[in-house]
């Protein structure tokens, strides 16, 4: 069996299970957003603030992958959303039957969305899929205004990119980012993506991502 | 044959061709280094100030690696150093046998030190010898002091850590980066690790930085 065929088949068994998550969650109504980004990005602090600002609009449970530790889901579970920790023991991606083990541990007839915190990586979570309804890509400022380019399949493959820490830009050594280079480049590699400036720290651009998550359970 | 079977008959190649490029570098004297870290930790404006700061005193060639674009080693051409450009496609870390052939293209007998730059990843190049001396990690403060502990592997490898940006952390929404988590976090994994808090873009700390280097090639 060559190296092709090898990895055709572990596709497919992802496959697979990806397919049965997708089937789960639409029986429940559920809307699922994989949400990946470098380490570093914001995930968690967005996360964690997204669910506090739509209690009572929008009912979110949380699945967190990590190399190691479980202080992402403590964080998630602070805002006394549902969090189930998946570590991964050094893999590089979340694998769709790891999420399927997770989804079981989730309320998810009390849901409205589940949202899944991909290892922190921008290149290998694009290429598997975990039964998710979208992908969501996060770039900090801090980052650069360089990386669609660099990092293009992740951007290709995302219905929204959320645009971190738009608060650094104050910052002398940050002046040079340059937001429209990153809108220009993520949109050239896909029309359809959304893209959204924002600081999960001070709040500021946060209220057109909640509009954008409400619109997605609605539709 | 079974995933794990394929995964040693992998690795095995990789290790023959590292095996290769060690000996090929230790028959030109020099030092090789593997810098790895996220996307945007700050790796090609940090190379590039070092090529330029340490001319007269330490010739430097680089071999650069990246998913798509040759963006990075034209910026490190600006510098008069000789760089090679990579491109993996897609590929989430750089193989030996991607840097055997770039050696070749390098004037190895006019340096004293190969500076490999990754492709910007935390997890996936840690696990890949190229044959180098030494490994480098980088963290810019703007990914956050809680990731030697969410991503040991690199930190338990790496020869040298360095904190990167700390010029940002007069940023108000960097002020609880804390620098001594991350130096306590990065020596509990690995006891012999050297840190270098810097920044690259103002010039803080990059003597230190500096010696370290023209030590390792007096060594």
């Amino acid at each position: 069996m060559d190296k092709q065929t090898v990895g055709k088949r572990i596709l497919s068994a992802n496959e697979q299970f990806a397919q049965g998550n997708a089937e789960l969650l639409a029986a429940h109504n559920l809307v699922c957003l994989n949400m990946i980004s470098s380490p570093g990005s914001g995930k968690t602090t967005l996360l964690a603030r997204t669910i506090t600002d739509m209690r009572g609009r929008l009912r979110i449970g949380v699945i967190e992958g990590d190399l190691r530790t479980d202080l992402d889901a403590q964080r998630i579970r602070a805002t006394q959303a549902p969090a189930v920790q998946i570590e991964t023991k050094g893999s590089c991606h979340l694998s769709a039957e790891q999420v399927h083990g997770a989804l079981g541990q989730l309320p998810l007839a009390d849901l409205d969305m589940v949202i899944i915190e991909n290892v922190g990586n921008l290149v290998c979570p694009a290429s598997f899929a975990l039964g998710e309804s979208a992908k969501i890509v996060v770039l900090s400022v801090a980052e650069g205004d360089d990386k669609p380019a660099k990092y293009p399949s992740i951007f290709a493959r995302s219905a929204a990119l959320l645009i971190n820490k738009i608060d650094l830009l104050a910052a002398e050594g940050l002046a040079d980012f340059d937001t429209d280079r990153v809108r220009t480049d993520a949109s050239l590699l896909n029309r359809s993506i959304e893209i959204f400036p924002l600081s999960a720290r001070t709040g500021q651009g946060m209220e057109s991502w909640y509009d954008w998550l409400a619109a997605r359970v609605r539709s």
